[in-house]
């Protein structure tokens, strides 16, 4: 029931908020919003805080403003995330009427933080406003070392698993935290220290972390097996940003040495240019070399684990509906 | 003794935060909140904060952490504020070899926003972490509003004050509410939003409110009536970034249509390039037709309203260091 109705229940609270918190003085801000709140996609973060608060107390209400604040979170890193960096800028990429792009995106982003932190400390008591706060913190740790590791070829298995765990897996995991917290404080007075050590909650943390990591695996991968078209923009685009991902450290992990001169021409900064080629040729190598094959036997690693985690639930239809999340992580087709 | 010994606990205590929390990992992050702290500065608002605790409850004991968040929440702005926009890009001002520096000023930033919320939120209780989130968005708020009236000079001086009130004062208030409340929370078991009420916390409140649109203001004014060595960046800055502060607002208030002229040239995207010309004649109008010396007025007006409302504390050491404070305010020749 939650995944079909949560859609639209989430969708009123933002809209809600958009109407009542910024005014027309912050048009600008709503724009941006709304052009972020990912319209088509699956509202994961949402639907992932209400289904593992129903596993943790199906005695609870739903809340939708909570599950909305961690869509509006995701939506602030969104806008931050499109501040593009100087190379991008003298590359061209972006259109030149957008003037006040950088500056009013880093703007938009701080205020759509601000207003959610603001709203959770005064709906919610500790640990909910420490634990996203945290989140946060990890979240730009884990994007700082991908902007370090950009290009570096010796990035290693674990090193990539440490970044993707704290810029993606963690907002995941501090979701089905975060719901399954909040509804437990329904039935009980518990305070939010032992709550978080609580079974239900460890095990729905535990699985929106593996969740979190085959979704980010899923989705490096759909980078350099899925068309344009489907992508909604070019294929290879994280190689073409010099963003190692695991089908690349796997290929190299084997020694394929076409992969690895590939790839060093590819990160090269002093040959910036038009690549499509050689992006083609890289990406017909991951494949040869196993890379691809390597990185969707990881993703299924995770989804497993996933599972493993909902298994020390007492079970729930929203136990099950997590569950069938796990399967549309194999998916690569869409 | 607070504003003489207060500068070297603040500093210790901002180390040891660089040290335990920024990891090798995170030396870069490190590196740009070294660079961003006011290090020749005079660092009012942990002052502030430190002061207006002493004012209201001279039994408290002081709390240099609080006032360390304090700056912390302004150099993150100062991280942020450091995002050039696109038209900067492409007049060539940042440095080509700072290839990551948009995206890595927007994590740096959102990082130590967050790791303070985190502080916060684990070490003190309502209402601080929701009057430090309120401002950040306020601020948020104001400098979004900066943006949208950049060139505009059909801005009111209402629509000025309204835009420093948020961008700088409201910091400067809630230092000083803040700093009023932990203290308070010491001998008293009242609650939040009954110590927000209490009179010693308007009053101080205020008072910042009042300081920090006087602070503002004289940092614009700064900009036109100190030398390009006294500033460290050259005069007519905020001019040549379109930006209208109160100086011009009350030259056009007065009709002054050469003023107008120069504006309307030095203001229009379509003539940019080397126009240090119009700056100079622009200042110099500022000059005859009373701005500056208007401005200046202004300043002494909320200097005085600073002060009003400092006599609404009982007296003590710390609310006569408060009041010394705002005779720096109408110095304009540091």
């Amino acid at each position: 029931m939650i995944s079909s109705s949560s859609r639209s229940v989430i969708h009123d609270v933002v809209e809600q908020f958009v109407r009542e918190e910024l005014s027309l003085e912050n048009a600008q801000i709503a724009g941006a919003v709304w052009a972020m709140l990912d319209a088509g996609g699956k509202e994961l973060r949402p639907r992932m805080t209400l289904l593992a608060a129903a596993a943790a107390n199906p005695a609870a209400p739903p809340d939708p403003v909570l599950a909305s604040y961690m869509e509006l979170i995701h939506v602030a890193t969104l806008i931050h995330d499109d501040v593009v960096d100087n190379a991008d800028v003298r590359r061209g990429k972006i259109s030149t009427n957008n003037v006040h792009g950088n500056r009013f995106s880093v703007l938009a982003g701080d205020y759509l933080f601000s207003w959610v932190f603001k709203k959770v400390t005064l709906g919610y008591d500790n640990p909910v406003p420490t634990i996203l706060s945290s989140m946060l913190s990890e979240i730009c740790n884990g994007e700082v070392r991908q902007l370090r590791a950009a290009g570096n070829l010796a990035l290693t298995r674990n090193q990539y698993f440490e970044i993707i765990g704290k810029k993606t897996a963690e907002l995941f995991a501090s979701c089905a935290e975060v719901g399954a917290i909040v509804a437990l404080q329904h039935t009980t007075a518990a305070s939010g220290s032992v709550l978080r050590e609580h079974p239900s909650v460890r095990a729905l943390r535990d699985f929106g972390l593996a969740f979190g990591t085959a979704f980010q695996i899923r989705d490096d991968l759909l980078d350099v097996v899925a068309s344009d078209a489907a992508l909604g923009k070019p294929a290879g685009s994280d190689l073409r940003d010099r963003k190692v991902t695991l089908p690349l450290i796997i290929a190299l992990e084997q020694g394929d040495e076409r992969v690895r001169a590939a790839a060093q021409d590819l990160f090269d900064p002093a040959k910036a240019g038009d690549n499509r080629a050689l992006i083609v040729e890289l990406i017909a190598g991951l494949r040869t070399s196993g890379g691809i094959h390597g990185a969707k036997q990881v993703v299924e690693h995770f989804e497993s684990e996933a599972r493993d985690a909902l298994r020390r639930l007492p079970p729930s239809p929203a136990a099950s509906e997590l569950e069938a999340l796990t399967h549309t992580l194999s998916e690569y087709s869409s």
